[in-house]
């Protein structure tokens, strides 16, 4: 049975898997829910190549999880956004982030990737968190967000990591 | 960047997705939610070869999500369940089904693929629903299911189709 076949299935957990049961399609998710919408920045922070990227990158608009928008037109230059479809995923997101927090091997004192404070109620989003409005969905539109220590870090070495290797000066 | 690096990295997404971003594994918790335990029968619905079920399986135990019990001494035979680390990933589950039923192509009348009922509100788990009662997570082993027509007629098709191929009898 090849993923193609999955989309017929009438099982939605596998005709979701069909479309976002790829970890680097999520990577994706959450480089633009950071607000990292360019191609280079977002190659430079999963790692991918730059076939691969794009490759996704067509898909995902094809399924209508996200759009492309120019930016420059000279030269050509697009930036990528989450649609209305891309957002509703933001729940599973959150929910992935909430079970790498809990067993992904922190420690209790590291301090959080991403500081999450959701904007209305004014609580911390940590492992544990949930939506306190109910009848709402969860989306990080929602939420203000600050990049911890470590983790500008880790982004700003993968950075400056691709630029050398494409022989860019900031 | 390999995979194994996001295992380092200060994201919990990125630490998350090392564990279960690949679309095979958390069909392989499908199935095991399913009370689908023995692994000629997640083989047959999943359509993996011996050898990715078997390298998945083992990555799972290894990392903690799945164990392993023997249902039959000779010859040994196994089952595989969640763990407790396995079940916190059913929220997550959930909402992948959510966004499935949402955005996977189905028709308003389409029967769902497995008819959920939240045992202890009695409310219909569909695509819109929310835990009711606060403070608790959700899980399945909080539900009862059923399995609608149309899936039950899928999933016999692919185990009748894997048996015959193994020239298996009933």
């Amino acid at each position: 049975m090849s993923w193609d076949d999955m989309t017929d299935s009438a099982c939605p957990i596998a005709r979701a898997l069909s479309v976002v049961g790829d970890r680097w399609t999520l990577l994706i998710m959450r480089e633009l829910i950071m607000g990292n919408r360019r191609f280079d920045e977002i190659q430079a922070q999963t790692g991918m190549s730059s076939h691969l990227l794009s490759t996704r990158l067509k898909r995902l608009e094809a399924d209508g999880i996200i759009e492309r928008k120019l930016y420059c037109e000279r030269p050509p230059r697009y930036e990528y956004e989450r649609t209305a479809k891309g957002k509703d995923l933001d729940p599973v997101i959150l929910l992935l982030r909430s079970w790498g927090m809990k067993h992904g091997g922190f420690g209790s004192k590291d301090e959080p990737a991403v500081r999450i404070v959701h904007r209305k109620s004014g609580t911390v989003v940590d492992a544990d968190w949930r939506m306190p409005e109910s009848g709402r969905k969860f989306t990080f539109d929602d939420v203000d967000s600050k990049v911890g220590k470590v983790f500008a870090k880790e982004r700003e070495k993968k950075r400056a990591a691709f630029r050398a290797a494409k022989g860019l000066s900031d």
